[in-house]
């Protein structure tokens, strides 16, 4: 049997692929060249790859990077700035004046820090709406991150490019620059339908169509956003986007907490994607999201976390946990949001909600090599009857012993390999410095 | 200035000592004599201490120990067993089943492992409820961590004891072993209003009277125990308590989720304390204890993890966390639950939930030398505006630097010193053969 020289084989691991196909593979291993996963199975299958480097699983988990599909990563610069104010006083005394003293450096060093927490644990690729998003961009590429980037748009003047002929603009300069990338989508990024005039929103969702990319809104985030749009246009805030002609399966519809039944029925029609932040949403007392009954209708649900001065971390283990809990205790139905479920959330689900799921979000032969590896050798992953179960229950960020991004090891026993971890800190001491 | 010889001296780090005279210190030490805090302070004002052993916080935060005030240490055994399953399905054909194979030594080791990965996630103290709890004290003893240890008792035969009668000579065997002990603290622990008869808790109330020592019971938990205490007494659980004379500041109330405003009235008038189990709840579907309502009436609360069953880990910083949030997003008010009150709920107040706040909770001279070390130069914990708010939302239990209890350092740098960690895996991995 002759051997096939591969870049990098991953094995004494329980693999799960997240591909219904080829499930949960008990002693399995994945090969990885160049960029592409090129086997995934059995490791006694793999017996005939050689590989230039090897990571050992010690007997722990094997399996697709998380991804995020809703934050704001440079808004880590403002974690923990302010809590537990009441949502108008937060925003208007704490974020928005901190938000008016950001430019391109300081939003690239806030991304740089995202991407390092995001990358150490576990998360490969996130869908980023912020201000200065080419630096969101660069800092990703830089970090080796994959990411969807758009750059948030609305009425008023943005502290970034002015007026909102500029914002469709510097989206134009975004798409150009990032289309051929081979890790960073460019999207378009309309606030929202209360911050976002009808022609901003036809004309952000004609670009996104001829360029076939994502459209990422935040929609139907509180009881205050609903009343204000029925009060102007009549309608709920799908029911408005419904009208406008804006609802399509590259709709990423962030939040999604009020809904009506109507509201859940034009999503389905129309193939709607959701990210679910429910740390957020339970932090800024928004709500809950009728998840269970999204899913019941097939609507696809991706988890995000939202920025960092609403949760306060990027820990898409610890978002999992709290949505699979928050849904049982909102039903009083112990059985919804099962671990299972909750995972492909952040895994297959979350690729195809940002139209992905062709590249990443499981471990299947030709896609991108986004891999993690989860250290289970530790007193609060003991016993493990149940990888999915200890996933969503037990393991937190601090767990991922390795990251893989796009064929490329970006972290290793808590080393990254494409960032400088003190340099970020001493840049990010320097911003926060002025912010404070 | 003659020096004056300590134990240990922890400095270089942000003191929150919980001590509302002494409030935060940036840049604090403590100095530890034998069991004791001898010294709480700006570093400045410690400089005459030496000390045989230092610890460097590393510009991080040096507090008071977590103390988790409801648990069932040993059923770390079945973490993650069972999941996402009808509440009774769940017990009859999962739990109960997997407790009818325990004894003394599987729930020994069980317990050990439940130290390890509270040493390890900064608890230092616990209160326990479960069977063979004999063996959750020497577990506890051997680790080095302060527990207060109780057997459950409740009118059908125990796997333990067998009949009541049994069950209360157990409790006394308990009481007498460890009432002296410097660590473990015994208590008694009928299971619930709807496992134990009225004669059973009167009987239980007045040992704990007699002794001075807590009583612990879960009360409320769920709808359907409130429905089957008011079709058998024509009372709610705690009007029955109350009604049986059994409510006392030595009452640890465990759970209440189900609660009437009378019921609150009570626990305020008998000053009742109450350990909350957030996740627990939110797991199995039971619903939200009234924590806002608790607290505005002075009634002291307290936060517990569960048993790993329904939680899946014993980290007391993820449970702050979803406490934080939880209650803000059940209220729809996002000033309630404030970062500094969730952070009482895990260390003074929990410490004064369970009559142990003469001796740990907080860092102040004299005290006992309960103090955990959190290391915050990580990216998910940059930058730091304010350590009370990183602690709740951002920190989780792996950020854990090092943990000192009773004056003794159980923990540094991941490394435990009393416990070997791997003998533990082995025998778990043993006992869990059986179990599976």
């Amino acid at each position: 049997m002759s051997e096939t020289q591969v870049d990098l084989i991953i094995d004494n691991g329980i693999v799960l692929t997240m591909n219904p196909n080829q499930g949960q593979i008990t002693a399995g291993a994945v090969a990885v060249k160049n960029d592409r996963i090129t086997a995934v199975g059995p490791a006694a299958d793999l017996k005939g790859f050689t590989a230039s480097k090897r990571i050992d699983a010690r007997g722990g988990i094997i399996m697709p990077g998380l991804i995020n599909t809703h934050t704001h990563a440079a808004m880590t610069l403002f974690r923990g700035l302010a809590d537990d104010l009441p949502l108008m006083t937060w925003l208007n005394e704490h974020i928005f004046p901190a938000e008016a003293k950001l430019d391109d450096d300081t939003v690239y060093w806030g991304a740089l820090l995202g991407c390092a927490e995001m990358i150490r644990s576990g998360t490969t690729c996130f869908c980023d709406m912020y201000l200065f998003e080419q630096a969101v961009a660069r800092a990703a590429k830089n970090a080796g991150m994959r990411a969807v980037v758009g750059e948030v748009l609305f009425d008023f003047p943005s502290p970034n490019y002015g007026p909102i002929e500029k914002g469709f603009e510097y989206t134009e300069n975004l798409i150009a620059r990032w289309q051929d990338d081979d890790l960073i989508v460019p999207a378009v990024e309309p606030h929202s339908p209360y911050l976002c005039a009808p022609q901003l929103l036809e004309k952000a969702a004609g670009i996104a169509m001829d360029r076939k990319i994502p459209l990422v809104i935040h929609v139907s985030e509180t009881k205050t956003e609903v009343q204000q749009i029925r009060e102007k246009y009549s309608r709920t805030p799908m029911g408005h986007l419904a009208h406008l002609g804006i609802l399509s399966p590259r709709l990423v519809a962030c939040h999604c907490v009020v809904l009506s039944d109507d509201d859940m029925a034009l999503m389905a029609q129309h193939d709607v994607k959701v990210a679910h932040n429910p740390e957020s949403n339970m932090k800024l007392a928004s709500g809950i999201a009728p998840v269970p009954q999204l899913t019941k209708q097939g609507i696809c649900v991706g988890l995000g976390t939202d920025g960092c001065a609403s949760n306060n971390n990027l820990d898409l283990f610890a978002e999992m946990d709290t949505a699979a809990k928050l849904h049982k205790v909102n039903t009083l139905d112990p059985t919804v949001a099962d671990a299972a479920s909750v995972l492909k959330m952040s895994t297959i689900d979350a690729a195809r909600a940002l139209g992905l799921d062709h590249l990443t979000g499981s471990l299947e032969t030709g896609k991108k090599a986004d891999i993690i590896v989860i250290d289970t050798h530790k007193p609060h992953l003991t016993p493990m009857y149940n990888p999915v179960s200890h996933l969503v229950y037990a393991v937190n960020g601090s767990d991922v012993a390795a990251t893989i991004i796009n064929g490329q090891v970006v972290m290793e026993d808590g080393r990254l390999s494409t960032l400088n971890q003190n340099e970020i800190f001493a840049k990010i001491r320097e911003i926060t410095a002025k912010i404070r």
